[in-house]
């Protein structure tokens, strides 16, 4: 067995035994560690951001470099700034902590029971699933996030952020996992996999017999290499393809409104819209003003042939365009001749994450919400509110557009299983 | 592309299709189209019968080359009846389709609804999953089980079966399918993977945009082969590693009536103990009783060297022993000197399936129940009732020792999803 091999396994094991233990601390003790770890990232701000700026001049080298050889110079600034920390965001790690201390346990909770003929009696319980690994690029505030959820469910992390934030996310941990062990929590709860070799994600991905669940949080790449390399059940979500469909019914101030918050507010996230369809009734009427408002705010439109016809000059949707997440300024318009095709449209390209249809016709609002299959779909209301705080879960460890375990926003309650628990007097099968 | 490519690729096209059909059918029209089907099962018993002795006489041919060439003569018997059909059994599985028919449909249930501060409602309702892959081995009756079970919840299934019962597999389709039309559901609502070729099955387990998840049902090396090859989410189990924990304050009695229901009345299952761990207080007593029972039925003991001082003239367990399901009438015994002892073995060799405690001790029994990190922990009762039918649910299409989606047995509500339909009056995100 190779070195970083055996590195890893010892890391995993510990976190195995961790998560059979962490089912024996109170609420009340865990909640004290996270508030506690709270507290110790501020106190340790000046020392996380003096790590975080070694990781910032690195990046910053290489983005040099980037921008030199390339024309694209907005996305390393971009990604500096996902991974630059500050004294702001700090607090905003420990607001986060604070706020997942006051959530309610959701482990132990009798989910149903029953009593069988036979007498026996059947507890379905809400119980930790174990072992989360968390696998995500740059931004380091995510290595207090999940820890914190993941102890508040009772569940160890094993958590391995990209190496553009490596001396950050060591930091952190280093300062979390200080405030554990005085509430009888081992200190392995939090276990970060600081192998600086990419093999060590391949590994850890086979160990389905110590880490239960995998939940990838980053780029497309990183998703389909996390799903393609596991042996673990991964939870997931690779894009955002979100639509907006615009009724020949709509109210359409809203929809106007919707359009430009769901567009425009915060386009490189995965909740904003990257298409929309206009009912062909309304297209003459909502389009032209819909163009005129997202061209002020410097949205770049694509469009159908029939879009094409009333936006003169817009440059024509290819097939690809249909599939793609552009996490910028870009909208992609198609006419539809009804509601139906917009729900085929949407089913065919789109990312069964969030879609919405502004409408004042209840019997169109029910078909769109009954027949889109996507995590979250709204009537009259913007996509960005596809978010757990928004949601009011009080936290977030991710979006799953995957069917199986989660869908949509996931927190505390996506982050336990449950259990079976069957009360007998001796009772035999016959 | 190949040609076995292409074939799969339609065949898994038309089920994706359907699956989005299959939510506008009624209750009533999936009800009578599953009656339907157990008729179809009855009137065309002669027909199923005679394609599924094809797979029999196939199965003879293969089976006595095989007893020539090795002493394991019991094994091909044993796959021989599993796979063939009887009038009997026919009628069981059309029994067994009334059943489903009569269950609840677990489709459009509100699941929880709340309101947010901005006024926008959050509903959580019970969706179909969409298209479940479902590969199999032996029993045809699975064929038309998973058939109901996934018509009932709304969903497409893509059945791939054995090659040894292909015969018999296409028979029952083509029976039950007949049925569905009439009621406006989609022929390929039911759709089989008849391409006789082995990399079929790898192919379909890439294509995680056509099919929602996987249930592999049959030996621990198919439900490898699928786990290890597939894109698309698992939920399976491997083994049933199954324990009984004896604790020094049990009921002898009823400790020996559950360990023999638990290990005789049918060992070839899952759910059968494969382990009896002892608690040294009690196993003076306990044990020369049990070995007496056991011995006359023929079951095979090994122990642990203290269990060997009891017990003398038993085979000694080997390490691997502990891993191991048998499927037989083999039961390897452990002295413990607590509860602890007890848990944490379980935990490190058992597979999270099903574990027993015998006791009278409220409190050791908690403690056993709270930390055993199975599916299904019972006190004072057998480990035989991990089973849907059992449990009450009315029907079962696996069980489950992942921790994701489903743990312990897997009916109608396993087979469900959900999703989020929010309802607004034009809210923004700011």
């Amino acid at each position: 067995m190779k070195n970083i091999e055996l590195k890893v396994l010892n890391l995993l094991k510990g976190a195995k035994e961790a998560s059979l233990k962490l089912g024996n601390i109170s609420t009340a003790d865990k909640d004290r560690a996270i508030l506690a770890m709270a507290s110790a990232l501020l106190k340790n701000t000046k020392y996380i951001l003096s790590e975080n700026a070694k990781d910032v001049a690195l990046a910053r080298d290489s983005a040099k470099t980037f921008a030199e050889s390339s024309k694209n110079k907005r996305q390393p600034a971009f990604l500096l700034d996902r991974l630059t920390l500050t004294e702001k965001r700090i607090k905003e790690m420990a607001d986060s902590l604070k706020q997942i201390a006051a959530l309610k346990d959701p482990v132990g909770k009798i989910l149903r029971q029953w009593k069988r003929p036979n007498g026996l009696i059947i507890r379905k319980i809400s119980v930790p699933i174990g072992v989360i690994g968390i696998i995500y690029e740059s931004r380091p505030n995510v290595t207090s996030d999940c820890a914190g959820l993941s102890l508040k469910s009772g569940n160890v992390c094993v958590l391995r952020g990209g190496s553009e934030a490596i001396n950050s996310n060591i930091a952190i941990r280093k300062v979390i996992t200080k405030c554990l062990e005085k509430f009888g929590i081992p200190k392995t709860a939090i276990t970060m996999i600081d192998v600086a070799d990419r093999f060590a994600v391949e590994f850890l991905l086979k160990q389905d017999s110590l880490i239960d669940v995998v939940i990838p949080r980053g780029g497309e790449g990183l998703i389909r290499y996390v799903a393609e390399n596991s042996l673990i059940p991964v939870i997931k979500h690779y894009k955002g393809v979100c639509h907006l469909y615009v009724d020949k019914d709509a109210d359409i101030e809203m929809a106007l409104d919707i359009m430009l918050n769901a567009k425009v507010q915060r386009p490189g996230v995965c909740n904003a819209i990257e298409k929309m369809l206009v009912h062909k009734d309304i297209a003459h009427k909502f389009l032209p003003k819909a163009a005129g408002i997202l061209d002020d705010k410097g949205v770049e439109l694509r469009g159908c042939l029939k879009t094409l016809k009333i936006l003169k000059g817009i440059k024509k949707a290819a097939e690809k365009d249909w599939y793609k997440e552009y996490l910028d300024l870009i909208l992609t318009i198609k006419i539809v001749k009804d509601v139906d095709e917009a729900i085929s449209h949407i089913n065919k390209y789109g990312s069964r994450h969030s879609d919405a249809i502004v409408t004042k016709s209840k019997l169109t609002a029910e078909k769109f919400l009954k027949e889109v299959d996507s995590a979250c779909v709204y009537h009259n209301a913007s996509t960005r509110f596809t978010d757990g705080y928004q949601f009011g879960m009080g936290a977030e460890i991710g979006i799953s557009t995957d069917k199986i375990h989660a869908r949509g926003p996931m927190a505390l309650e996506e982050l336990c299983t449950y259990k079976y628990i069957i009360l007998g007097s001796g009772q035999l099968r016959t």
